[in-house]
C-alpha cells in the first residue's frame, strides 16, 4: 500500500495521461494566495467518470491521496495536495452534455468553466448566474460552494446545483438530486457534496439551474460618507424587497487604487456598485427607489445607466479592483480572505477589521458582497516577508473570531481549505465531530483531499 | 433494553408529561390520509432541548424508538410510530425566541406553527413565505422539507432554513448553520437534517429566513383549453424571468367541484391561479405580461385584482379545493399524493395520470404547484373499500414510475414517510445505500423514526 504503487497502476490505465514531471507537478502545486508550494506526487489527466472511478478504486486500495484540480483559482489552498498523492486534473472533462431550455437547466462535466458555459448558452437567452470573479471550473465551484457578486439575487452554488454524479472513495458512482426543481425524497446528498471540497467524493457531472437573460440590465454607483451609511442603504433596499442583482461595497482604499489605475477622480470614500435585472420599466423603477434610499443615508454622486457601454464603464472599477490594488503594490503578495455575518453586523465587523489593518501598517483594501453580509480583505504583504505574513494572519484571525462572535461564519465563499481549518472547532463545536464522522464513514482510508475540512488525527 | 424501561425512565424526568393513555396515543397514531392507525407506546410532551436530549440518551440506551410529532398534518405517515416507542410531542416548544428585523431572520422553537409566526411578525412588515396549506409546525415543515404554493418564488424549507439546533440519537446537541446568509465553512449539515424526516436528529430550534411583506399583491385566474396550454404559459412566464409568487394549476374536475361547492360558474377546464408580489407598478406590469402570454396559449377569462377582497374571492376556489372535493364525495377517504418533474414533462405526466384515474373509475382531481413541476392527485376512495385502495395505490405506483422515467422525483414535498419507501431504490440506486450508511453512523441503534426513509434490514 503505497503512493508509488498507486501511481504505477493509475499510469497504466491512463495511457500516457499521468505525469510525474516536475513542471506539471509545480503547476498543480501553486496557488493564488499565500500558501507555500506543495507538489503532488503525480498529476492524472482524466477523460471520463469511468477513469475517475477506476483511479479511486486503486487509490483506495493503495491508500493514496487524490485531490481534484480544476482551474487552480481557489483561495484557501483548497486543491493543494497537502499529503501528496495524485492531483486529478478534471479539465479534459469539459463537455456541455445537455441544455434543457424549457426547464432552464444544463448538464455539464466538471471541467467546463462558467464563462465557457455562458458563451455556449447565450444564444438560447439563458445564463448561469453564479460569478465568483475567476473563470473557475464548475466542478471546483460546486466543491467549494462558491458564490460571488450575484448571490444576493440568484443564490450560491448551494442553490444552483440541482444534481450531481459523484465518484466515492471506494470507486462507486452515485447520482444525487436530479432535474426536478425540488424533491422531498430522502437525504439531500447534493447539498452534502456541494461545499465538501472534494473530501467526500469527486464530482464528475453537474446539473445546474439556469436563468433567463433579463430584458434589461442597469448599473449604478454611489458614494457614502461611511461604510455604515452604505450598509444601511443595502439593508433598507433588501427589506423593501427590491430584487437587486448585485450590491457591492468598495472601501476608500480601493477607490484610491482605482483612481490611480484608471486615472479617475471618484470621491475617495466608500462606494456601492449596483446592478438591476428585469424588464425596462422594472429596472428603471428599481434604480429610482434605490437612489432615493441612498440619498436618505447621505449617498451622493449617484450615477446610473442601462446602456451596456456606460454600464461597463461604471462597473470597471469594481471588476478590476484586484488588479488596481495589485498594480499599486507591485512588490507585494496578496492574501485574500473572507468572512460573512448577519448584515446588521457587517459595518461593525468591517470597521473593526479596517482599524486592525490600519494599525498594522499593511495595506488592506476591503470590498464585498454586502447584500449577503460577506466581505473580503485583501492584505498586501511584501514578498518573502515572514513578519508581515504573520501580521496578516493575525488580522485574519481576529476577523474570524469577531465574525463568530457576531453570529457569522469564518468564510462566506472561499471555503476552509488549509487557511481556515483552525476555526472549525470554534464555529461548529460538536457538529464538526459529526462532519468528521460522516467523512470517515464514506472515506475510511481518508484518501479524498486529506488534511482538509475535517478533524485530523 | 426495552421500550417499557424507556417509558418508565422518561416518565420520571417529565413529571407527569408522559402519557400512556389510549386517547392520547390515538391522537398521535392517526393521519390525514390512508395509513392505518399505528399507536405509539407512549406520548411525551417536552418543554425544552435539555429534556429532548435526556430522552434521546435514555431511548438510545434502551433502544426505544422516538418519533417527533408536531401538528400531525404530514401526508405520507411521516410521523407515525411504525415500530412503536415514544411519540415526542413538540408543541409545547412554541416560543418565538428572537426576531432580527434588520437581518430578516427569526429564531423559533419547533412547535411554532407557520400561521403563529406570521401573525407575530406581521407588524414588523415581515412574513415567512413557505405555505404548504396546513398550519403545520415549523419543525415538522423542516423535517419533511415542506414547500407549497409559494416555492416557485421563495423556495422550499431547504432554502429557508438557515440554521438548526438538533438533538442527535446519542443525546448530544449540535448547532448547524447560523444566521449569516451563506457560509462555505464545512459540510452543510443543515441541509442534511432538513428533509431527513426525524431519522437523523430531533429539531429543537430553527433559524429561518424572512421576507419583507410586498408593497402590493395582485391575484389572477385564467382558464385554458388544456393542461398543456396552461403549462406552456407557465414555462414562458418563468423563462421571461417574471418573478411569480404563486402559479397554481387546477384541473377540470376540481373546477367542477368548486362550482358546486361555491355555486360558481367557472368554465369547466384547466385553470391557472396566479399571484404577483412587488411594487404597485411592478405587479401591474407582471399581470399584464402574463395575461399576454396566457392569451398566446389560448387562455381566456383572465381576471385579476390587487384589492384584497377581490383577490381573496379569486383565490378562494384554489384555497378551498380540497374541501370542495371532500364535500362532493362525503362518503370517501382522500388519498393525497404528489410527484415532481422537470416542468417540460409536467403536462405529459399529468395527462397520463389523469387517463389512469379516468380509467380506474375513482374520482381523482389534480392540482399543483406548476411553476415547480410539482402536482397532487387526490384520489377519493370509498371508506373501507380495500379494492379501491389497491386501485389508488396502483395509480400512485404508475405515477411515480413515470415521474422517474421523465427525470423527476417520486415526491416534491410530501416526503417519503411510509408511502414512498418502495421507490427509494429506484430513484436513488446506490445513493440510497449511502443515505443508509449515514443514518447508521449517526443513529447506530436506529431509534430515530425507524422504518422511514432508509433501507430496513
Amino acid at each position: 500500500m503505497t503512493i508509488e504503487n498507486a501511481i504505477e497502476k493509475v499510469g497504466k490505465i491512463l495511457n500516457g495521461r499521468l505525469s510525474t514531471g516536475i513542471s506539471i507537478r509545480k503547476q498543480h502545486g501553486t496557488n493564488e494566495t499565500y500558501f507555500p508550494e506543495i507538489l503532488p506526487d503525480a498529476v492524472a489527466f482524466v477523460n471520463n467518470s469511468k477513469e475517475v472511478s477506476d483511479i479511486a478504486s486503486i487509490c483506495n486500495q493503495e491508500e493514496c491521496p487524490i485531490v481534484a484540480w480544476g482551474t487552480g483559482t481557489s483561495l484557501e489552498g483548497n486543491a493543494l495536495a497537502k499529503r501528496g498523492g495524485i492531483s486529478l486534473n478534471m479539465m479534459n472533462m469539459n463537455k456541455i452534455l445537455k441544455v434543457n431550455s424549457e426547464d432552464m437547466d444544463v448538464v455539464v462535466q466538471p471541467g467546463v468553466t462558467r464563462e465557457d458555459l455562458n458563451s455556449f448558452i447565450k444564444d438560447k437567452g439563458l445564463f448561469f448566474p453564479v460569478d465568483p470573479g475567476a473563470n473557475a471550473s464548475l466542478g471546483g465551484m460546486a466543491a467549494t460552494r462558491a458564490s460571488g457578486t450575484t448571490a444576493v439575487r440568484y443564490g450560491t452554488m448551494r442553490e444552483n446545483v440541482l444534481g450531481l454524479e459523484v465518484v466515492l472513495a471506494n470507486g462507486k458512482i452515485i447520482r444525487t438530486g436530479g432535474r426536478s426543481k425540488k424533491s422531498a425524497a430522502g437525504y439531500d446528498l447534493t447539498k452534502l457534496i456541494v461545499g465538501s471540497e472534494g473530501t467526500l467524493g469527486l464530482i464528475t457531472e453537474l446539473t445546474l439551474k439556469l436563468q433567463g437573460i433579463p430584458e434589461s440590465i442597469s448599473a449604478a454607483i454611489c458614494s457614502f460618507p461611511s461604510v455604515d451609511n452604505a450598509v444601511r442603504t443595502v439593508i433598507q433596499t433588501i427589506q423593501m424587497g427590491i430584487p437587486m442583482a448585485r450590491m457591492e461595497l468598495v472601501d476608500s482604499q480601493t477607490i484610491e487604487a482605482c483612481n490611480d489605475y484608471f486615472n479617475e477622480d471618484m470621491h475617495v470614500s466608500p462606494h456601492l456598485f449596483l446592478e438591476f435585472h428585469g424588464s425596462e420599466d422594472s429596472v428603471n423603477e428599481q434604480s429610482k427607489l434605490v437612489s432615493e434610499i441612498a440619498e436618505s443615508f447621505s449617498g451622493s454622486n449617484f450615477k446610473w445607466s442601462s446602456r451596456q457601454e456606460e454600464r461597463n464603464k461604471l462597473w470597471k472599477n469594481r471588476h478590476n479592483a484586484f488588479y488596481a490594488v495589485k498594480s499599486k503594490y507591485p512588490e507585494h503578495k496578496a492574501i485574500a480572505t473572507d468572512a460573512c455575518v448577519p448584515i446588521s453586523e457587517l459595518a461593525n465587523l468591517i470597521d473593526q477589521t479596517a482599524k486592525d489593518i490600519e494599525e498594522s501598517g499593511i495595506p488592506g483594501p476591503i470590498w464585498g458582497h454586502v447584500g449577503d453580509g460577506n466581505f473580503h480583505a485583501t492584505l498586501l504583504i511584501k514578498k518573502g516577508n515572514l513578519k508581515e505574513k504573520k501580521i496578516a494572519q493575525s488580522i485574519i484571525h481576529r476577523m474570524c473570531e469577531r465574525s463568530l462572535e457576531l453570529g457569522g461564519t469564518v468564510t462566506g465563499e472561499h471555503g476552509i481549505g488549509m487557511g481556515k481549518l483552525n476555526f472549525m472547532e470554534k464555529e461548529h463545536g460538536y457538529a464538526w465531530d459529526i462532519m468528521t464522522t460522516i467523512k470517515k464513514t464514506l472515506d475510511p482510508n481518508l484518501i479524498l483531499n486529506p488534511g482538509k475540512v475535517i478533524k485530523s488525527n
